[in-house]
């Protein structure tokens, strides 16, 4: 379920609330920078932001987990090695280019960490270095140490959404969510990611700043389970990046903190911050919430789950308000027959908005509750489609998110006690705009 | 490799050429009716072919390989109890419902088989019954059995061409191959898919017909042998039906033949048949064709053909046209990854239309590669994008194959000696049109 239900008129009043969101925990700063540039590989001129994040002191209790793709990009490869250090005290993010199997990517990502230690007096190995964007494409190193000053002349220690907004890419809007300690000290998180959004342990580049003071040991196990139910349990269009980042860090400037308070309040920001990136994800006009029940074990929960949110033929479906529940079948049994789940129909019940649409293996379907159905899928519709000026280039009209409403999906299968949340989106022409020529 | 590098100028080419494909082979008749009615589930009037395959008498020699989604529709659970039968004499074949968790569905089908064994005089276990459609909605049996008459009285020995056009769907042309076998004989095959199609041990439906004398289990062994290689090295759109179906009848009027000729043969129908799915394909613009050498072993190499084809990120960049080469190895990537394939970058050589795109783990891009890549991807373009006439609504301006060109991928991994080709398509706004409101 989600935490909040927030509705939002337009942008001025999205970012409004951001604002009340995003204060920087104690012992943090934050600042963005921005350039232009020609990349090696097109003719094309291009615009690439600096993000950076940075502790007052470095600290040891910092956790990361990254993507498993197995084409991973240089700063993962760098990250990685990070996790044996004994102190991160910066992270700096570039858009536009994500520096994966580039060559010099590496050695591109160390530079750029001296460079920021050098102006901020840490050794290179206590900053962590994040990109996302194209894949193949090689960072224009030179201008970005050029616009490295700038990055730094704005650091500033009372909002992290300076950052939030130079870290997105095709995102429509910044993604912030905080969660208040109990007996002081916070958690505030930033994401990023909108597109190959189909996270395995990690997600596109996500932030977490806290002044609890937690042990490393625990914060990365803390994580771990934090992500687990969120970053790890969204699809926006089954495709995983190779840049996948999710990194916390805890300045401990406020102290002790309840364990479970902490886990609890990690858990809640991912989940929020997961949502936030699948409702943003790109041509996203519906998100799916996918409930499973009585699956054989979690992990079956959780991927029968993923199966719905991934159907194309669902998907597309449900961009058209088109309750083809049909389909929400076919995809369940793909996904069950393929791994050979033992899988009864005649023990499956399957609701939509509510409504059972299945039971005891048969379809409960007429012509009122098919327009119950069409009903549900309007009112979760993010913004109505409209007929694109040109023809053909589809853009999404809105830059903030007007409303927290899902198409509500739920499963119960009688198969076992697996259980699991999967959050999706629907498939539309704003997504093939978005994709067909993002680069060009 | 495709079998054969046709090109059409336009529909009247290519059913000239369907005809010279069509000659059923002996001891085959073929036919097909429609007629109008609502179903009830919606209130709108929909259109229903029945199409009629038979044996002019009964043959023990048939072979059926069903889906393995687990929620099969009525038909699937009565052919497979056909299986067991000692003979088979009738198919028939309804398109536009599904019969699948239809209250009833079994039942549906089982009269309809009774009313063509009446019809021609066969047993009702004689009759297999096929249906593909909308999922979920019931079949207007009444009517059914009304037009079952106009079908059996249009049974003919010439050409299969009326049964290949009476199973259509969303199909844009009906799917005939042939293959003479040597001394005489013939296998003739149609298919009809165009969405939900990623079969899984079988495609949605299709029916090969032989004079040849074979016997039933190696009638069956042959066609696991061809399926295998063929229909189940296509996708799509990752959509598993509830409905797939290959069926394959042998009469045994041309006599005994060479069975390696033969299995021969029926591969090349069956592979040549996949292409014609993938190439007609709902909103396909690009067929693209993935050769996986160097995978640990050949499974591998189909999931990592298959997570390339299905990556809808690679599939929207082929859409437009555009060679973002780095969402090929994201797609690469996350399937190894995922799977804990030993992959290692370095050992990785991918090609795009025979060009290097990555040697020893590192990109290999420049601006005018780049240019040579969008070459070859307009090239294999199957029509060029036109705007929609509504701003919405888009429509293939085809009804025939223009060529039967592919976007052309390597890959080699030098990871072991698993080998496969895989079928694919893009991504495009004609898809989704297609899908988003294909029921009302």
């Amino acid at each position: 379920m989600p935490s909040t239900s927030l509705t939002f008129a337009d942008r001025a009043a999205h970012r409004a609330w951001l604002a009340t969101q995003g204060g920087l925990p104690r012992g943090f700063r934050a600042g963005a920078s921005a350039f232009e540039f020609t990349p090696f590989e097109v003719a094309k001129p291009a615009r690439m932001k600096l993000a950076l994040l940075t502790l007052d002191r470095p600290t040891g209790a910092f956790a990361a987990l990254f993507t498993r793709n197995a084409f991973p990009g240089a700063p993962v490869l760098v990250g990685r090695r990070r996790l044996g250090e004994p102190r991160l005290g910066a992270v700096l993010v570039n858009n536009k280019i994500s520096n994966v199997c580039a060559p010099g990517g590496v050695e591109a990502s160390e530079r750029l960490c001296a460079e920021v230690a050098r102006a901020l007096r840490l050794s290179p190995t206590e900053v962590l270095p994040s990109s996302t964007g194209v894949i193949g494409w090689r960072l224009p190193v030179e201008a970005m140490v050029e616009a490295l000053p700038a990055a730094v002349a704005s650091l500033q220690g009372q909002s992290i959404l300076p950052a939030a907004d130079g870290i997105m890419t095709t995102d429509l809007y910044p993604k912030v969510r905080r969660f208040d300690l109990p007996g002081g000290g916070s958690i505030v998180g930033i994401a990023k990611g909108a597109g190959m959004i189909e996270p395995n342990l990690a997600t596109m580049l996500v932030y977490l700043l806290t002044d609890a003071a937690v042990e490393r040991e625990e914060l990365r196990a803390a994580l771990v389970a934090a992500v687990e139910v969120s970053f790890n349990a969204i699809s926006i269009d089954s495709d995983t990046s190779t840049s996948d980042t999710v990194v916390a860090l805890a300045s401990g400037a406020a102290g002790p903190v309840d364990r479970t308070a902490f886990r609890a309040g990690l858990t809640r920001v991912c989940r929020d911050l997961a949502e936030d990136v699948v409702r943003n994800g790109e041509g996203v006009r519906h998100v799916m919430r996918v409930t499973v029940r009585g699956a054989p074990d979690a992990a079956a929960a959780r991927a029968l789950g993923k199966a719905v949110v991934n159907s194309p033929l669902l998907k597309t479906a449900v961009a058209g308000n088109d309750p083809n529940v049909g389909r929400l079948v076919m995809a369940l049994g793909k996904e069950a027959g393929a791994k050979g789940m033992a899988l009864d129909p005649a023990r499956a019940r399957l609701t939509m908005g509510g409504e059972p649409i299945l039971e005891g293996g048969l379809f409960q379907l007429d012509r009122e509750k098919e327009r119950r159905l069409t009903a549900h899928l309007v009112a979760a519709e993010l913004y109505p489609q409209a007929p694109a000026a040109d023809g053909i280039t589809f853009r999404p009209p809105v830059d903030f998110p007007r409303h927290e409403r899902s198409v509500e999906i739920g499963i119960e299968l009688g198969a076992g006690p697996g259980a699991a949340e999967v959050l999706g989106a629907d498939l539309t022409h704003e997504y093939v705009t978005e994709n067909a020529d993002y680069r060009s």
